[in-house]
């Protein structure tokens, strides 16, 4: 027993491991909350897509919205579920970056997958482009409509449809907020397998078309291991029947593969089946300061033979990232941290027994203070501190937007260049003379999911404009190219990505890709402009 | 420390569990090893299948083989890769089950993905059927010829090509053997995410194209999950370069999904990447006595409980598969439990720190004898008694295929239905009078792999015939689709399952599946009259 006292003596010793001090002043607006307001004159000052990208022409293929399509639509949902009213669409009309803005006049409300159904025959006879729509935290403009599309959003469409205790398979409408599905799996036992800063607001079904990653990823791996079945509306209206609820079923092409990712292109997901793994009894959250990208290396690597196991996620943000995060989020809120480091590690273990994972986790801490890989760290004591370190990492997508028009990049490539991309931008802003002080960028910041190769870079500018766009692009995509890395892994390609397809795919792949769109949507109708290159 | 010891010391003396008796003893042959025999002879007696499934009729579209088409061949490949002989040829159009036999007399093996791209394209062109080979080791009659198509074996491809011992990124050529790619990555400190008994054999390759699940699938997860790509040849000769290292890549459809279980009808994987985890350091092997499936499902939800993140494969088998092991294994083959047992499970844990292990799976154990769930057991003490806990396991399918003709069922479900399914088939055949001494069938065995509802249902009669599959299909089907379950659950559709296809899969799921095959493979010439229905 004297071993062990010593050990965390030392390490409470170094690094203020026992927090005397409350986490809690650490409480930011909104990182777990929801995001869209119902103040239509937010979106007033934004600019329409079309100004802004003026290469987008509106399809000749498409019909326009008329007064029959509206009676046709009255005809088969309740009031309460078409919306027309002008200050009413502004909400399904702008995404979340406030950088692009649609001009759609109705938003459906299906509430089943008939209706959807029956609304997809339809806009798919009468060629009526449409956006699938879920809970419109989408960053790279696949939410909203570029033109007149009617956004189908699936907000109407959120029961849990059964969950079974034994398996841990839940079942549940496209539409439920992940968040309310966590709480429902927490109160039995169970978790969601993936998380995001966004889960206040972001529907499993848009998580399913995103293929989402975010903080559980390194652990539970991704919705294309987790996802055991969906239910899809394709445009010509059938209702792909494939909600199982099987681990195991090798009967036939795995289909509802392609539908994860697709980001609406292809048909509307109406419901989900998801395996939930067990949640872990204990967790215990660390937040570490180091000096160097090297020292995160080999904090990354050690946590991975040491933590193993009970390793649940690996999160990094740099000195800027902390920066902003304690600048442009609630007064008050500070780091836990003495001083401010050039790199920060978010270490979260989850295991089935407490005192086991507290020792794997502190003899790793111990190593690292010893070898002098780590600077300065502290481990949450309970869960309102576990939370608090949490909101840190999560706050700073929303942080990062409030330092003005961010142009965002969520690459991934091989670990050891992960931060390399972050100083090259830098650098080629300083030889441009394009940052600082009254010019037209900010900030270069760089977080992200280590685990997985996966940077989330923003350039924070003054505006979204093609000046400050040329200095960041195809660059930022060549040098991912370079790296043999993907200019998205997790964000998707909507509309800022579809046309750098080809920095990440070969052109035979990106064939075969428009082949199976023009198999499954011979008419375009699904979220056109967007995912696959428009020329 | 008094009472850790005393409750070791109980468990010791309840279960035998310091296992003073080594288990040397089981060392069933072939359990890990080669199937493939080269002695033609041993295929001599076995039926062809045309001869045993007469609604197979030779397709009029295929050509058949010219001169012409074996000079061309031999103007790209090396006379080593190109069997003709008749008694070579054996091996080729023989499956491991002795089931089917095809009449190819052609086999090629090309060395590069070049190669195949020239192969494909050329029979494509001519309108000559092919069949992809790899291991050889699939059960459902997919990997032999039914008429005369081309054997293309990947045996010649079997270079590792990259491997990141930071990420744990593999990528390797198609043909590699899985257990040399395991101890490829034992000696880094890796591991494959999958394993089974066929292990000595088998290719990733045909892994990847049966989307094999086996042992690990319980921590690791599918295929689909931890393959992170793919390089595919398709019919028209399209070398698909999808072969990223990355953990993480959203950029447009992930195509490499469709090939993932695709039993080789739509192109041919030459290469795969995968993500390796790390090998845990510690690794621990109990077999346990159960006296009825209640115990069995007792003992499995308190494992995920309390074994949760370090639990890493529950087997179970049942006294009939017990029996047929300690037959049909080699002399002196016992089991280290002293009485027979209606079921057995095999638990592995593995995790980064022994004495945390032996604490958790100590505990769990001593529960479950003093609440009377287990009736006896045995901890492995080294590496050896893991080895052969591990052999009785792995050696039942070959036990299995040496009590008969054995019709093998692998089917997946709600746990609780599990043995249910067993239970059923068994009344049946009694109730029909066609099981016992001298009767068409002697026995009907259950085992597998609980974690994941997945049932291995094997009958076992004195030969496959109309008479015996009438009493079995389609009443397991029926049977199945009742209970929701899965008529593949993992060893794919073939020439088996296939026309079964409907119990499992919807009339639209059908017909987009199809509709895929008809897009990628219009003249149908990758591994015909299997998969998809024939009607
Ligand atoms: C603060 C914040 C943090 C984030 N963190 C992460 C993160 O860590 N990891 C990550 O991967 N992403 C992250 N995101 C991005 C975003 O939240 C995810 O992509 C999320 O999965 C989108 O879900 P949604 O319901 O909001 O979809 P939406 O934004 O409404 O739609 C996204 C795309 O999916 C389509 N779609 C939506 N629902 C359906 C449906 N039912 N059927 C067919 N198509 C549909 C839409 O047409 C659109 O193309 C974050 C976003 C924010 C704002
Ligand atoms: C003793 C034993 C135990 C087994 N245990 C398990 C188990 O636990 N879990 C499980 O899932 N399976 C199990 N199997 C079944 C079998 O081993 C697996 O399906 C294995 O993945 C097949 O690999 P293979 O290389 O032998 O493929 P093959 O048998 O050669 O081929 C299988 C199918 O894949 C196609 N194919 C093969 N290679 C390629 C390629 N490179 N490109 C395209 N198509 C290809 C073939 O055309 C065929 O349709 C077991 C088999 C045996 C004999």
């Amino acid at each position: 027993m004297l071993t062990m006292l010593s050990r965390i003596h030392s390490l409470r010793a170094i690094s203020r491991l026992s927090l005397k001090r409350p986490l809690g002043g650490i409480n930011f607006l909104g990182a777990r909350a929801t995001f869209s307001t119902h103040n239509p004159s937010y979106f007033a000052t934004n600019r329409f897509t079309v100004d802004e990208y003026p290469y987008l022409k509106r399809s000749e293929s498409f019909n326009r919205l008329s007064e029959k399509d509206i009676s046709y639509f009255k005809s088969i949902l309740a009031s309460s579920s078409i919306t027309q009213d002008a200050e009413d669409l502004e909400a399904f009309n702008n995404d979340w970056l406030r950088k692009y803005r649609g001009q759609s006049k109705l938003v459906l409300k299906p509430s089943s997958a008939e209706q959807v159904s029956q609304i997809l025959k339809y806009c798919n006879e009468q060629r009526l482009a449409v956006v699938p729509q879920g809970g419109n935290t989408g960053l790279v403009g696949g939410s909203v409509p570029v033109f007149d599309e009617i956004v189908i959003s699936l907000s109407h469409m959120s029961k849990i449809r059964s969950f079974d205790e034994v398996s841990g398979a839940l079942v549940c409408d496209a539409g439920c907020i992940l968040e309310v599905l966590d709480k429902y799996l927490e109160e039995r036992g169970y978790i969601m397998p993936l998380d995001l800063g966004a889960k206040g607001s972001c529907h499993i079904g848009g998580n399913v078309a995103t293929n989402a990653g975010g903080l559980r990823l390194l652990r539970y791996g991704s919705l294309h291991g987790t996802v055991l079945g969906l239910e899809v509306v394709l445009p010509d209206g059938t209702i792909l029947d494939n909600l199982s609820t099987l681990r195991k079923d090798n009967t036939g092409y795995d289909l509802k593969q392609l539908f994860i990712g697709s980001e609406g292109t292809l048909g509307i997901i109406t419901a989900v089946s998801i395996l939930s793994p067990k949640r872990s009894k204990a967790t215990n959250v660390a937040l570490l300061g180091l000096n160097n990208f090297d020292q995160l290396q080999a904090t990354f690597k050690r946590s991975k033979d040491e933590l193993s196991e009970i390793l649940s996620a690996f999160e990094f943000w740099d000195r800027e990232a902390m920066r902003l995060a304690k600048q442009h989020l609630v007064a008050g809120a500070h780091d836990p941290l003495q001083s401010l480091y050039p790199f920060y590690i978010l270490i979260e273990t989850s295991g089935s027994n407490k005192d086991h994972d507290d020792e794997k986790l502190n003899t790793f801490l111990e190593g690292l203070m010893t070898d002098d890989v780590i600077q300065d760290g502290v481990v949450a004591q309970d869960s309102t501190q576990i939370h608090n370190l949490w909101a840190i990492r999560e706050g700073i997508p929303e942080a990062c937007s409030k330092a003005g028009a961010v142009y965002k990049y969520d690459i991934s490539m091989p670990v050891p260049v992960l931060y390399q991309a972050v100083e090259d931008m830098r650098a080629r802003l300083v030889k441009e003379g394009a940052i600082g002080d009254g010019k037209l960028f900010s900030s270069v910041i760089g977080y992200g999911h280590v685990g997985d190769g996966n940077l989330h870079l923003n350039v924070a500018a003054t505006e979204f404009c093609k000046e400050a766009t040329d200095l960041i692009e195809p660059y930022i995509f060549e040098w991912t190219a370079r790296h043999a890395g993907s200019i998205s892994a997790e964000h998707g390609l909507g509309l800022s990505k579809n046309n750098h397809l080809h920095y990440s795919k070969s052109p035979s792949m990106i064939q075969l890709m428009r082949r199976f769109k023009q198999l499954i949507d011979p008419n375009g109708i699904m979220n056109p402009y967007k995912y696959l290159p428009l020329v």
